[in-house]
Order: structure tokens, then sequence, then C-alpha cells
């Protein structure tokens, strides 16, 4: 068993741990320099926090506790391809490398054999997204962010 | 001033507080029923969490205080575009309407005008990707989820 098969088991074993806890089946393991530094599984039930995937969790608590904020030298080996909220967090971390097990096409194609509650499928299959409206106060919202960039500026 | 504009005031002030604080200018406001219910600013250099942006802070602090998870109901004010992981993060919780001010091509403009180290233009704006490996440990990752879908099936 190769590095990565290794992480990705430790990955896989958290996504059951997840589901033992009755939370939905995802876990998440950050590496550094061929050694496990953190890890995380989904917790949106017991947290009731939608927004507590093995992914995006993992990184905000990697980062509030140890103050690193560039992930540009770390690994993250993710049970399943990492959703678009959390592949956000995964830019603005600066991510070096992600490796994920099954793909979410995957996924698509599990729902299709079971009927299936996994929240995780909502975000391509549900008909939920706001309605938007924008524009609003745009003006002195562009002078706020102008106020700052002008604080900010290089150089 | 008609609803709108009045709770995106007050999501502006928020960005402005947040530049205050050191952080980035961003501000947002949950509102139901015509009241303002939670409010939240950018947090990601005092937390030193970059995924502590105004709009997805929000939504882990008041699922996770309240135990509310569908906001259905709720229209998000932010004084500023959602970046990409913040806009999962609303369509994690159902979000009913979203009201921002400035757009992302707004953004895009200021940086052309101004040099600037706002990170929320790094998304678009930088070279940061992780590189990707898929498919390790497929069929293991798939047996996990296989396994929950199971136990979780409609009907």
């Amino acid at each position: 068993m190769d590095r990565d098969e290794l992480f990705m088991k430790q990955a896989i074993a958290l996504a059951e741990q997840a589901a033992a806890h009755g939370n939905e089946p995802f876990g998440a393991v950050l590496v550094k320099d061929g050694e496990a530094v953190y890890t995380n599984e989904n917790q949106i039930y017991s947290a009731t926090d939608p927004t507590f995937h093995a992914e995006a969790g993992l990184i905000r608590r990697f980062c509030g506790e140890t103050g690193i904020t560039d992930l540009s030298e770390y690994t993250l080996y993710s049970s399943c391809e990492p959703c678009f909220m959390c592949s956000g967090a995964l830019v603005w971390v600066r991510l070096g490398r992600l490796v994920y097990g099954a793909g979410n096409s995957d996924l698509a194609a599990l729902l299709n054999e079971e009927g299936c509650n996994c929240s995780k499928l909502v975000f391509d299959h549900s008909p939920f997204r706001p309605e938007v409206t924008s524009g609003v106060l745009r003006e002195e919202s562009l002078a706020v962010l102008r106020a700052y960039f002008a604080a900010h500026a290089k150089g």
C-alpha cells in the first residue's frame, strides 16, 4: 500500500466513524512531510452546522488552532470529492495537493441506485437556490472597499 | 430608504468595522420577518482562519448557536457578492434570499485601479490551485457511502 492509500484509508476510517456518530460519512486527513498533522470527520448534525463538513471543518480548526493559514506545503486526503463550499475553502488556504477517493459522479450514480437522504447530494440535485438581488447600495459598498484598498495598496 | 437599503447599510457598517478591527472589509446581516436576527463581520486575520468570511462565519455561528439549519425563510444581506465558498454555504442552509451590494466584477475593476492585498481577489486572480489526485481507494470509499445510503434509504 503506497502512502496515498495509507492516508486515504485513514480518511475512510474517519468517514465510517462520522456515520457511527450520527453524521454523514465523510472524513479528511491533513498531511505535511509524510505525517498526518490533523484529522476531522463530518459533524453537520452533532454540531447543528451544515457547513461542518470534513474538509471545511478541518481547515478552520487547524488554522484557528495553529495560526497557520498557508497550506501550500500540505496535502489533504478526503474520502470523497470536496463540495463547492469546501473546494473554496481549500483555495483560500492555498492547499498544495488534494487527494480524494470517490468522486461526485460516483455519488450521483449511487443516488440513482438507492433512495438517499445524504445532504451532499442536495447540492447538485435540489432546487434550493436563493433568490438573488444585487447592487443594493452598490456605491456605498464600493466606497468601503475602495478605502480599504487605498489603505492597503501594494508598495 | 427601503428595507433592503436599511439592512444593506447595516452590512456595510459591519464591513467598515471589520476593516477597523484589522480584518477585510466585509459584513453580513441575517434577517427574518423584517428583523435582523444575526450579524457577522469578516474575521480572517483576528481568528487566523481564512474561512471566517462574513457570510460563512455567520452561517456556522447562527446554526451552531440556534440549532436552526434551514434558512429558507431568511434573507442574507452581504456588503459584497459572496465568494465561491460562502455561496456553497448558503446553498447548504437553503437560504431563501440573498441581497448584496458590490459585485465581484466591481472588485475586479477596483483591482485594476489600485494595487491591492485583499485576499478576496486571490480567488479569481491567483494561480493557487491544489494539484488533484482522484480515485485513490475509490472502491473502499464508495463502500462506506453505499452502506450509509442503504441505512438511510428513503421509505
